[in-house]
């Protein structure tokens, strides 16, 4: 299933995506939480009329650095052994279709698509075959980066931190296990509908599995915490005007336009 | 105004501390929001009869690392030039009196002492002389770190945000203005009642001014978004069963005790 949040005529709601028929996508709003019990409501608006919002809430998102071989050495850097682990703010979280605002203080944001998952559990260490109890679903992401900035800053809190610099959207798809991750899905990146970046998921040094249990041997996930799993190589500039597109294979895509902030 | 956050009788609200008479520390229970208006409700609740909390709910907490040189050069690093900015999740926050769980994953507890920044309104670009605007109080800090893990990755997520490592408290002190932050508040750190850290805000590289319109250049804060200064000299291990104690003159003693986590 795919779970959407959005808001119509100034109300907020979540709603399953359905349909591909000649009315296109339609969604069926939801009665009661995601995250836990929930019916749907058969009362249904057509995708188009809705303004789509983050589909998650996250209390904190937890972002890997370097993740793909290939990505790792196309920066200079070294293939890590353990995963890079970093913190986006939820202040930097924006939906499909929102702006990324391009920051005074960087002259060098790059694009860097990713698979996000999204928790549905509170858990804590987390053993290696309980992860897919604990994982709700999967969208996309777009860890946006002042590459500039992250050189010159050994932590990156401003560099990955800024605001619109987490676009997650454009919905969860629930309906997609962890083993079709491991067997690879498709990760792409379009720059106003050109080709920057393509990968698959399977190259990922590090899978979700690991990553779970190696984020819960420190800290609690809360339900809607979101795991960003890496970014394959290809990242690029971005400039104000651009389009950018993530597509992850089977799950959608999420679209943002990048603008001048201010 | 020593304004903190308690449950009594499975109650939670926010109270003025006040007196230092015969009778001990009382709490007025606090009508509305600490950030926006509120009044005094004149209900008394002795102190001692209540469990605090953390005194803020953040949304998130930006912490600095080596803010002080001489801090930074015991650790054998570089003085920076700019702040080092990094995140400790919402997950990892206790209050006063609270445990601090030593997890499987580190051997290295380390403690260090710091004044917290509480923020009152939400800010994104603010200009130097408006800082003083923006903050509603000052509390105490321990940026408990796990030096082990803190060495060996590359960002700080797991070493500095595991659960239980960011103990604030007991109450923020909306009374100390920033230019007695710049003149020096003694920041000092005990374990089982030992000095181990002695040190002044006055010695501060990046005053509390600087570091709001650095983190602000790049994210918004929100009313209740914490920010850690960064520790003096005089960091080292702790222990399971140590009690660790951070003072902030005219501000308070944020009291912990160390325990084995599980």
């Amino acid at each position: 299933m795919r779970i959407a949040r959005f808001s119509i005529d100034g109300n907020v709601a979540f709603g399953a995506v359905e349909g591909d028929g000649p009315d296109g996508l339609v969604l069926d709003i939801i009665k009661g939480i995601p995250y836990a019990d929930f019916e749907l409501s058969g009362t249904k608006v057509p995708l188009e009329k809705v303004r789509l919002l983050p589909p998650v809430l996250p209390n904190k998102i937890v972002a890997i650095g370097r993740n793909y071989a290939e990505h790792a050495r196309e920066l200079g850097n070294e293939v890590p052994e353990a995963p890079v682990a970093f913190f986006k703010p939820t202040t930097s979280v924006i939906g499909h279709g929102d702006a990324v605002e391009y920051p005074a203080f960087s002259q060098e944001l790059h694009h860097e698509a990713e698979l996000a998952v999204v928790i549905g559990r509170m858990c804590r260490e987390v053993p290696r075959e309980r992860v897919k109890d604990v994982v709700f679903g999967l969208t996309c992401a777009n860890d946006i980066t002042a590459r500039d900035v992250q050189r010159r800053e050994n932590q990156w809190a401003r560099a990955k931190g800024f605001d619109t610099s987490c676009p997650l959207g454009p919905w969860v798809e629930t309906g997609t296990g962890l083993a079709a991750v491991a067997a690879g899905l498709g990760v792409q990146c379009t720059v106003n509908g050109e080709q920057r970046q393509l990968g698959t998921t399977a190259d990922m040094l590090h899978s979700v599995e690991d990553l779970v249990v190696h984020i819960t041997e420190a800290m609690t996930l809360l339900p809607g915490d979101v795991i960003l799993t890496g970014t394959p190589a290809g990242v690029g500039p971005l400039s104000v005007g651009d389009e950018v597109a993530v597509t992850i294979e089977g799950i959608g895509t999420l679209t943002n336009k990048v603008i001048k902030r201010g």
